[in-house]
């Protein structure tokens, strides 16, 4: 039996808490069952130098664990002075996500910072990461048309993710972490409401897989991901 | 006037909601008014290398804030590679405060790590630590007791901190981040909740201070210490 | 017109030179067209914390690229004192490739690491050095057997990896730099010959991509990862 | 019977020595007993970046020990390549001390950095670098102002630095390291010579300490303070 | 008996493989016997803080090991972040060498950096790298006069290096890696093709060294440049 | 006209002054004119990993410089979390030099560091951290010798270091800043007192130079050489 008493391809029950911080430009507490990430949307009138002159935004993405969001305490990576390379592949994950969905130019001279920090990890923490920093995304550019600073809404695409696995020869989405650790197939997918791919990156973990599994698996994650752009899209009132 | 609407000597209002998250031994959220800090107490069966062989445990703590806890973007520490000095300062005076109210070597060989993360921050961030910090570790003693893991409890005293300031010539207790910003002096002070002292740091921010001014805080700290462990013994049911 | 005036679905000329070095238990220089990578082998009789006690052997790689590898000086790597988030991604990719190759309980208590250098880089590094990868391990796997070390040859099944990309709505096998940069989408595959998939990553750089063309991309992948595992054998002479 | 043979409200024999260096603007060597700190003040005309365009200079103070100064020898931060959280403690209270004492729009656009490097530690380095600080730093003033550089002398009240504790239940000042280690309350006092306190920091190292307690230390600190700003006049010729 | 059957005075064979990347705008490879080091020289229309203003140029180097370049792996620079003591008073060293025979005032506002990064070591790795770091110089010079970006060919005098050494009392030239290790004395003479001496750098290794025999070494040293200068200027053409 | 009035040959006035400190088990200041430099001599009962198990001792060194000890102020090494590769390779010097004069052998299974602190520089500060080294590592033998703790005394060979210049045509020795700076060529030697050369390097700062004057330099050297270790016999009483 799985986790929330669900089916292969049913997703843990997903909490999304807008405008939980008070001082963020848009932010978000996202929750896949026991995983909760609280993720925050910071804007800065600047711009990193390759892009300097050039009048478009940019929006990156910074990831970290707190020390006991895990079943045994990890060593916090500030105190460490280096992030993990697990750290850094996620945020460059979330920010390559989050800039295929949005219309980069339209954001005038402009960095959205979406800080995804995970405060309990029980399995898809970078999947509740991308789903919650969309709505924390949306939430500052909202903002900002509001005051007048934007003067036109840029175009942002409904965007969210999904893990989806090989169990005991069972494909199911949304693993949670004791499935997560037996997975033999582990696929993260992002992708847009209506089944436009944004990234996908499927990892034997303990056994290939053939193209007739990576079809079951594709199938599944997709349908996952227009269940969750429909949760994003309620939240947001849209 | 204050936020909150309060007097000069009142706190702000104070939640501390035990049991926060899943996997710590003890955890618990701790608010004074809007800054907001989660704890987390996390045992390892290990000791730092000058206990080795004593016999006795340990307590210490990390602290932490995420990037926009704050009103405008700070770096993250993970990702400059560097705690910074304020970061260690607040740390180490966490777990000195902890270590002296607590029995050390009726802890076994443990080491208990209070992780101490400010989701938001509006001032009093090291003394809502402190506070929750104390929640925390009787959390996890408790529930190493009760599982037999420890035979006897071992003695942990009520302590809780609190800042008070000099703000406009008027000395009030559990200071914003707004009056904070304009204190004539800033005072923190860790104290058990019969008024025995643990820790007292006070610094003229602008304007040096005389031993009577210093008279006054003590005593507003003190009474405000005492509310703050009686919140304490509420939510832990002593 | 393509690079070495090939088609779409041609692989660059691939040339693969091993025993390149004098120390390394094994090595092999690895060329995609103007992409060189020199690739060692070196086996230690340890294993990582996580495998102690456990009989089994590790499998793990370094990637680095030569500071005038690329068109513009890069700064070293070990000057600035960290690898990016883009070199520890690549590594982590290339042993997590690797351990799903071999057999690793049938390595004994032993580490091979594939240090992964690039000399010349244009376009495909990382599909290039997982490529050599397995020809430096093959050699050095047959070298300890051959000297006694071994007693049997652990199980390695043929790998190899390649870029596919789409570009000018056109899908193109083995991406040159040029095409990389102007690609809208890019994946790379890393597989068996026979077509069992043990990585697949895509990412949309400028478009989003849908299901029929992630079908294309996988075919024309897989048909040129079988070549690749062709001129293996060839080398290793099975 | 405490070290030099003095009671225990009698501070070590105190020795400074003015213009110890030849390179900087003011220096000068303080002995508190077998304690003896270098300290130098460095002028720049520059400010950091958040006084920049407000026409206010700075003080700011670095700290450190040479590996040998200790009983044992410690490792040297350069080669660890970090400091530690009490160097970053200590150098902060130093500086904050100093910027408390000065005028610092009186300064103009400079910055004076106060390095104060251990040479020889037998507890009590923190209070006899802020006392000898005092000194570099009026010297540094002087010369500014003897040559013209600076037109008026800016204020600076005279300041110094002294810890007290409590050994065996009696209240004792300038601490050696050997009382220090066994103290059960450690107060460190920077004040004025006339009895404005500038910072407190007051520490149960062993045993909480109640309000009487705290009121003797004061009491002495201050005491001690006076004597050791009339050793800085003397040498300053005030 | 020496390695390749050769004379206390002789050179191994030595090889230099101009043109050897496609990126660098002058490079080459070198080989004294088994050692082989890649060089490149990159340049960059910039300059050094402390050159800004000058119109003056700068040759700088930078050196690394590949790390199984030697006979047992040595952990990666850049995964250890840092630099050994060792890497950086090579490039120190190679960085001298070459500015004492380039006119830097004719480079113009530009910096050549020779990228020496060694393949294969097997002795001599340093010597080898400024020897042909002379070549991949001269090469990036001719490069930039010939396409016109340099109106006129800067002076630059042929440098070679080589090392020297006593070994079972004999003195020797060009030391592989077993005679070094267990070489009384090792010397590293960079010097003109006509005699000049820019850098000489001794050390008595197991056994201190007279004048005497400090004489001879610089005899053989200085010959031995005169035959590296000359395979360089076949190499170049000259 | 040098400085302290004195010929080409003669070296500035030099102080040594043991038993500077009162923990390290040798110590001593030594001056080269206005060049001071601390050094202490600790002593360990451990050996660096590749001598365990072999009976020998070992004897390294660490060098630093307070940030005002220079003209201008230089950054703390320790806070920019790096030390130069100027530091590193002095160190690297000092240690390698003591080495060659002592018996490691009788030294036992123990570790002599040498902390050779810079306090005020003018040039010469490795020549002078090296000839006071030697003082405090003959200290510490004897005060081991002395206590019982060493059986027998270890061979120590007298030893000393000294720049030598050519400034203005001019062969010089113990040049102090002003002529380093606008030397030709700068060498450094380290060398018994009865010639027997332990280190040489000379470096082309602004010429090359020809054997004839490095003949010169040498010889010049080894006389200045013979007079320091006069100077460290009178104050070892030897």
């Amino acid at each position: 039996m799985r986790s929330f008493n669900r089916g292969a391809l049913d997703l843990r029950p997903v909490t999304l808490t807008p405008g939980i911080t008070l001082h963020a430009e848009g932010s978000t507490q996202v929750e896949f069952g026991h995983t909760r990430v609280l993720v925050t949307c910071s804007v800065e009138d600047r711009v990193p130098p390759h892009l300097m002159g050039k009048g478009s935004g940019w929006v990156t993405a910074e990831y970290g664990m707190l020390p006991r969001s895990t079943h045994t305490r990890s060593p916090r990576e500030a105190a460490k002075g280096k992030q993990t390379g697990r750290t850094l592949e996620i945020q460059r994950l979330i920010g390559r996500a989050l800039r295929a969905a949005v219309d980069l130019p339209g954001l005038g001279v402009r960095t959205f910072t979406l800080d995804c920090d995970v405060l309990q990890a029980d399995g898809g923490t970078r999947t509740a990461a991308i789903t919650g920093a969309y709505v924390a995304l949306a939430l500052a550019l909202r903002k900002l048309h509001k005051s007048g600073v934007m003067k036109t809404m840029p175009k942002l695409l409904p965007l969210a993710a999904v893990s989806v696995g090989v169990v005991n020869g069972e494909v199911r989405v949304d693993l949670d972490y004791e499935e997560d650790s037996s997975a033999d197939v582990d696929l993260n997918l992002v992708a847009t409401g209506d089944g436009r791919i944004v990234e996908v990156q499927g990892t034997a973990e303990h056994k290939m897989f053939d193209r007739k599994t990576l079809d079951v698996m594709l199938d599944a994650g997709l349908a996952a991901i227009r269940q969750l752009t429909e949760a994003q899209a309620k939240v947001l009132g849209v």
